[in-house]
């Protein structure tokens, strides 16, 4: 098979674009042109990647054989409608939206499922690629150029990816948010969230071996009202408060339907 | 000063005085003794340390430096109550518990502030130990002692220990239970919860370097309603729908407050 050599537009300039768009190039991918349409993140992406920009979509570029959209979720449909293109493969990088908002015969997908964030270096080939198309050879192509990136690519379709998006709310999102409280608790007391580091870490290097069912530990699983009932107490009413009470709640009772 | 040597008797055979009574040991520790009502778990552990063992607390061995209690929360004051043993430190290893149900003159807390699992093996080094004790002697020799296992040893009173754990339930039991849910959620769709490990690793190892309300990502902080709605209707009326929404509600009016 000879080598993967792509010409690429990129849409959108945010933090996946960011990331991706410079991975692709490390991986000797061409990228034509960023497309933004703030001129000045358009012109700080272009900069990094050494290429041309613009914020008018009349002025794009033609030639390439793959067009990604990085754009925020909610207008993938509508600049994918303006696409004067002709027989491109276009293809966004969302978790959340269908292959099919493209209106395009040769659509596809080209998910990475990681958090990004500028400032963050990431290691691509830890993310797994998800990875759809409508046509079979654009599928491969796809294929092929995730797996120049990355060891773990998958097949999944729209109605999987949607499914994938929710349950990654629940494990990332999430989960953040629970940090996020943590640190909030601590703050008051004066006590740095550095001293539960090594707790978090233990509790997501878990989930590699074990099942989360197989590893829940804490006073909900161990049904210690009295544990319970001292940490609603300290919350009293508040936001944090409900979150406790429903969590511990679901926990004991998911732990009595198996019972 | 003189090397820590101390004679030490463990009472409770639980996932911490499995690893925490082992770990002493390495450290040249001399465990005389292990108590637990339950005789098979008892001499298990016995086994492992290669020491004495009992059910009966009369039969406890009076010569000890220090009576480390691993049992459960809810008996630790009990079980503190009957000891006959006269101007001995006992201490508790719990982060829920106040170090005042002990009554006895010399009492502390020893508290590793970790998730254990017996079939699990940890490293002491990356445990922060919380200690407390009624004086400053036998506070000094916890400190001593701890420093031996872990360079993370903090001073923590018995309010800002029950703080932390409230804390800790958050920032590990709950995180794990948004894994548990997640993995509920793939499961139902035959995808394997593997696809979300880099995502969980990358979400925790995060919490090192960044706040986590400064790395808060997903549909709610970016208040996309439109996202939120596809992922409630899809989970319909049930537990986890109960779950996301408070959470999304929660991570959307705190974003609000700080506008």
């Amino acid at each position: 098979m000879s080598t993967l050599k792509l010409n690429i537009v990129i849409l959108g300039a945010g933090n996946v674009a960011w990331h991706l768009a410079k991975e692709l190039q490390n991986k000797e991918q061409n990228i034509l042109q960023v497309y933004n349409r703030s001129e000045k993140e358009a012109r700080s992406l272009a900069r990094r990647l050494k290429c041309d920009c613009t914020t008018e979509i009349e002025d794009l570029n033609q030639n390439a054989d793959l067009y990604i959209l990085t754009v925020k979720d909610s207008v993938i449909e509508e600049v994918s409608a303006s696409l004067n293109l002709k027989d491109k493969l276009i293809v966004h990088t969302s978790g959340a939206i269908d292959q099919d908002v493209i209106k395009h015969k040769r659509r596809g997908v080209f998910y990475p499922l990681q958090t990004f964030s500028k400032k963050k270096k990431l290691n691509f080939k830890g993310i797994p690629f998800c990875i759809e198309a409508s046509k079979s050879e654009d599928y491969n192509t796809l294929m092929r150029l995730a797996t120049l990136l990355s060891p773990i690519v998958y097949n999944i379709n729209s109605h999987q990816r949607k499914v994938l998006h929710v349950a990654a709310v629940f494990a990332c999102n999430f989960s953040n948010y629970m940090y996020m409280i943590s640190d909030e608790i601590l703050h008051k007391e004066n006590i740095p969230l550095d001293i539960l580091h090594p707790l978090i870490k233990e509790t997501a290097s878990k989930v590699s071996s074990y099942k989360p069912k197989d590893v829940q530990t804490g006073p909900a699983v161990r049904k210690d009202k009295e544990v319970i009932d001292t940490h609603l107490k300290y919350l009293k009413k508040g936001k944090n408060y409900d979150i406790y009470k429903l969590l511990s709640e679901n926990i004991i009772h998911k732990n009595n339907d198996e019972l």
